[in-house]
């Protein structure tokens, strides 16, 4: 089997690059370790950047997202119990973020798959990755016991921060970075009206909250929680309890109780891994870095990786030009890091870190205060919120 | 003897404050415990926000800083030897700083003194305060060894960091915030054109570096050292080519050297004590809080809260009201939290601290980018450095 470009993965990086080339006509080949109903059924992301959806209009997908995707024009901000709103649409002139679920942008994309000509090999085991350094590389993996192999010209590693692609990079090559959070995100999804059409972002002495949905009738909560809590230990109704405390009296008395049917806790990291191209192997998405969930940026950051290296592959076959994946790792690097700055700035602002001292706190609530009354400083969250331009390759 | 409102400390705080109480006609006198000369000599801040050239103005003190002041419309940010301009003045809507030595400011306050009826006590010692939460506060101190006594309504402690007005408020009623940086500032002082017409604050892996001066032919340069340096280990010659190399190639050439004739390490603070006032007694400036040199807060910030104290003494006086004088401790805390966190960010993009791994490496090298690249953020490192609004009362 032989193609040009093989796709490791088939979350939102790998499926996303895979109709974007599709519509370029670039023969590609997705691999998934697991099947389809497995990836479409993971809970994760909600929150689209402008250029998320942008990116969803452009493969001709954006029928069902105008439907059912809500846009949020702004979002608010709640220091213990005290609330403002960040008009991001008015800020921004005319972004917003749009709340429609990763599973779904992943049904989206599963579904236009096979008219758009966008293959995708499930159940695909023990994929390993060889001749990177080469011309030549060969994905190799088993399906139902059987050795398969795929010839190719590029091999982009979109599987994940705990996938083979980066593991095949030699540990010499490759620079990290990582910052683990002391706490985690206890969050849990409920069929009952979300207490606000928008998100609230909750700063509170008992620590962070998240009030945010799927939809009109499905809600997202998350409050920050010690890393060494369990979830079994908490009930539905010592949940809410926690939440309305924290969201505070005007916020709190908004929310709608009822029996949650996913609860979990997640822990809160930020990692980058240098460069996202070794040989013939590029990286995009989780499989290159991760963010903290504060503020959104995972899934929309696997769109803008795959955006650009996309646009530098269509260079390579269409236009005879290697320098877009030459500069494809420093270009996506730039975006990178700054919305891991974000997201680690965002999550320092509104969470209760257990080694504060006063000042820190103080720090903490003054920032906020400024951000409150500073249109220069609610357009820098703002534009990072709806998420930075792709800057020029 | 016996005055209206006894300040104690005739530094940039206690005198702005005796002039415009004078400019209004409310009784006051300073007690200082050094001389003018002393007073006068000591070689301090050198950057002077709005606010304060416009209290300047509105006292009739403005002729010699509109003839001698640099007034800068931009600063220059470096990052590893690539420099970028921030445009304050287009950024603000027409704000600006000015480059006029807290020496000057001094000795204007100092010459007008007389002829504006602001009484000046020099060589007081021992200064104690007595009766602060009573209706009869009476200063004591001795002069030549002779005990003195000034009975007033109020005591304002305008003597710093190290005075008798702080530690005269019981241990239980203050809060007090600290935080204490892993590294000083080696400055110097030298007769030598600068490098640049407005400052340069550059950020470079041997550490951060500051381009400023006093005048078109007094340059004032710093370097970031470590808190065990000896000022005898860095010899002119070690001080300017440190200098050239962490401001880069390209501004590090533009340096004139020359014999220092002030060279001194100083450490870097940030410290408040809650709150500012406690029975008759007020605070206001260094007394209250200390900044990082960083973004030059610490003289405006002596400066904005007298602008507000006597404001609220006026109402005292003049309007009948205490609720300007019972509000001043929070609204004066609300802009110098925000003027700490701004000298606390700053002071943290621009610094190479010894404790950051990787992660924050990047981090703060994603800011800067990100700076270099957004208007919104440069506003908000505009709109803070030429100084925030004073907020209604």
């Amino acid at each position: 089997m032989r193609t040009s470009i093989a796709i490791i993965g088939a979350g939102p990086a790998g499926m996303f690059l895979a109709h974007l080339l599709a519509a370029e006509g670039i023969a590609a080949v997705v691999l998934e370790r697991r099947d389809r109903a497995y990836v479409e059924g993971r809970v994760r992301a909600g929150v689209l950047e402008q250029v998320t959806t942008d990116l969803m209009h452009r493969l001709g997908l954006g029928a069902r997202l105008d439907r059912e995707g809500l846009v949020h024009g702004g979002t608010q901000i709640s220091l213990d119990g005290t609330l403002f709103r960040i008009d991001m649409a008015a800020l921004t002139g005319g972004s917003a973020v749009t709340v429609y679920g990763q599973q779904e942008v992943m049904h989206d994309l599963f579904e236009a798959a096979p008219e758009r000509g966008v293959e995708i090999v499930w159940n695909a085991d023990d994929v390993t990755l060889e001749g990177l350094d080469g011309d030549h590389p060969v994905v190799r993996w088993r399906q139902d016991g059987v050795a398969q192999e795929l010839q190719c010209d590029y091999v982009v590693g979109c599987d994940g921060y705990h996938g083979v692609s980066r593991s095949s990079i030699p540990a010499h090559v490759l620079r990290t970075f990582e910052r683990v959070y002391p706490f985690g995100w206890l969050g849990i999804l409920a069929d009952v009206p979300p207490a606000d059409h928008e998100l609230i972002y909750a700063n509170h002495e008992r620590g962070f909250a998240l009030a945010s949905m799927r939809s009109p009738t499905r809600s997202r909560y998350y409050i920050q929680c010690g890393l060494d809590e369990q979830v079994e230990d908490w009930s539905d109704d010592r949940f809410w309890d926690e939440l309305c405390l924290r969201l505070g009296p005007d916020a709190g008395s908004r929310v709608t109780r009822g029996p949650s049917f996913e609860k979990s806790i997640a822990p809160l990291r930020s990692f980058v891994s240098e460069p996202m191209r070794w040989g013939r192997l590029f990286l995009a998405g989780d499989a290159a870095h991760i963010v903290p969930p504060t503020g959104a940026k995972g899934l929309n950051l696997a769109a803008s990786d795959v955006i650009m290296l996309s646009e530098a592959l269509v260079d390579h076959y269409r236009g005879g030009s290697d320098a877009g994946l030459d500069g494809y790792s420093a270009r996506a690097l730039a975006r990178v890091w700054k919305a891991e700055r974000f997201s680690w700035w965002f999550t320092s602002i509104t969470h209760r870190f257990p080694d504060m001292d006063g000042f820190a706190r103080r720090i903490q609530a003054a920032e906020i205060d400024y951000i409150r009354g500073s249109q220069a400083a609610q357009r820098t969250l703002a534009e990072n919120y709806v998420g930075l331009p792709l800057m020029a390759a």
